[in-house]
């Protein structure tokens, strides 16, 4: 495994590789791994001759008062864990190389970036798309895998790879979970012992929808409000949203159905949680 | 010479371009093919082994009260010339297959897209981004060709390209001027008689910024209300800007200087045109 910390130096590799006519898989990351990112390295293991995995905390996702400083990260274990994976390429680059000075371009999806999480977070979407794209183009990758557990991050960045015809596969990989049901997340190391048992009640409003859905429940606002019954008693619960919206163009629907997607974001003792299952 | 209408289709075709290890020069225009455009493909056949030729009238890149209905459009003519000139594929997709229903991604390089002529034509330098990094996507361009005529689209694009890390190389060609100094531009097709004669006040201001700058002037203001008394001069000239400006970030310069741009665009009796040098 070799680590590659400048744009160029990555580029000038995948050139090479490409040469040899070898398949790309890219899992871009934020770091500070956890299983949910093994589960996508390993599929993209499976699936390709060549893995890259990008280690970037992209300040351009975060908002002026969000947590980009303070967001957890662990070079040297997640270095430890691409290597024990199998990982081939480790692309970790310095914002600045990312974005030098004068840097202005940027990709919108337009509609699907306002919509749940950008409600709370604009710019957030932008900031994805934009560095996704350029990570694209610095890695030529045949396939990328991403978490459903953001849920909403891949259906912007299928969208955005669709409009843009960029010759890339997008792989969506199941949420995966501790053993009690919160999903895994890099921001779970912000909980305390308290706000660890509350976290729980995300999942626990899922799954209580889901048992609705299956029982016959079609009337979004109804099973909205059930969740939000369970949530509320965690007194230091805050909703954020919770949304039952059609994938395709994240808008509200009129009936729950197969395929639509029940998404959440709640505070929970000043950390943001978000957490989704898809009907089926 | 193959004419591709789908994008599935050129698509395939680069693929196996590629697998064959061919380098690809992409002539991105929007038809109507011009002495300007075929000195751009002559370059990209000079530096490639596989040329494709894109016409697209695009819609993305005109105002909803713009000329994007009438504008020129000449297939038989365009791909005639294509042939002659050797070209190897012609992209000509339908405005639907670049834009399905349900589109709704941007590119945006911010600052640089409100300036000069986006002032007058908001949305234009997006619709641009947009089309070109599509462009690139479709047909993996290691170089792609554009002209100096449009001097700011072409800013414009090398800075998208550098900020998204695209693998192509930009490469900008001289304006191609008739003999009498107009520059060749599909959108002169609207001039009559006595518009084509008035439309020469472009070139002549230039020519006359230039001769002020040889001679030792340096003041931006001066410059320009020379120029300005040049177009003045025929009475059906509107002008909508004449600008003295730095070419990495399209301001204002203090002084004249090396490596500047001067550019404008004047409406010649209800025909919008544009020119520019840049000071050597």
């Amino acid at each position: 495994m070799k680590v590659y910390r400048s744009v160029k130096s990555l580029a000038r590799e995948i050139r090479r590789i490409k040469k040899q006519d070898k398949s790309i898989g890219l899992v871009p990351t934020m770091g500070f791994l956890h299983q949910g990112h093994l589960s996508l390295i390993r599929k993209a293991k499976k699936e390709n001759d060549f893995i890259v995995v990008s280690i970037f905390v992209n300040p351009a996702q975060f908002g002026p008062k969000e947590d980009f400083r303070k967001y957890p990260r662990d070079a040297a274990g997640d270095l430890a864990l691409c290597g024990k994976e199998g990982v081939d390429a480790v692309f970790a680059p310095s914002p600045k190389d990312m974005y030098p000075e004068g840097y202005r371009t940027y990709v919108n999806v337009e509609g699907l970036s306002g919509a749940l999480c950008g409600a709370s977070r604009p710019g957030h979407f932008r900031g994805v798309a934009t560095v996704v794209i350029k990570l694209f183009n610095i890695a030529g990758p045949d396939a990328a895998y991403f978490g459903q557990k953001d849920a909403q991050q891949a259906i912007v960045i299928k969208r955005m790879a669709r409009d843009l015809n960029i010759p890339v596969r997008i792989k969506v990989m199941p949420t995966v979970r501790e053993k009690d049901g919160l999903a895994m997340s890099s921001r779970n190391a912000y909980l305390d012992a308290k706000g660890r048992e509350d976290a729980l009640c995300l999942h626990e409003s899922l799954k209580l929808a889901k048992g609705l859905f299956d029982r016959g429940e079609r009337e979004p606002a109804r099973i909205i409000k059930k969740m939000r019954e369970v949530i509320k008693r965690n007194k230091r619960a805050e909703i954020e949203y919770i949304s039952i919206v059609d994938q395709e163009g994240l808008g509200a629907v009129d009936r729950a159905r197969k395929g639509a997607l029940i998404a959440l974001a709640v505070r929970v003792g000043g950390t943001r949680l978000i957490d989704n299952i898809v009907l089926n």
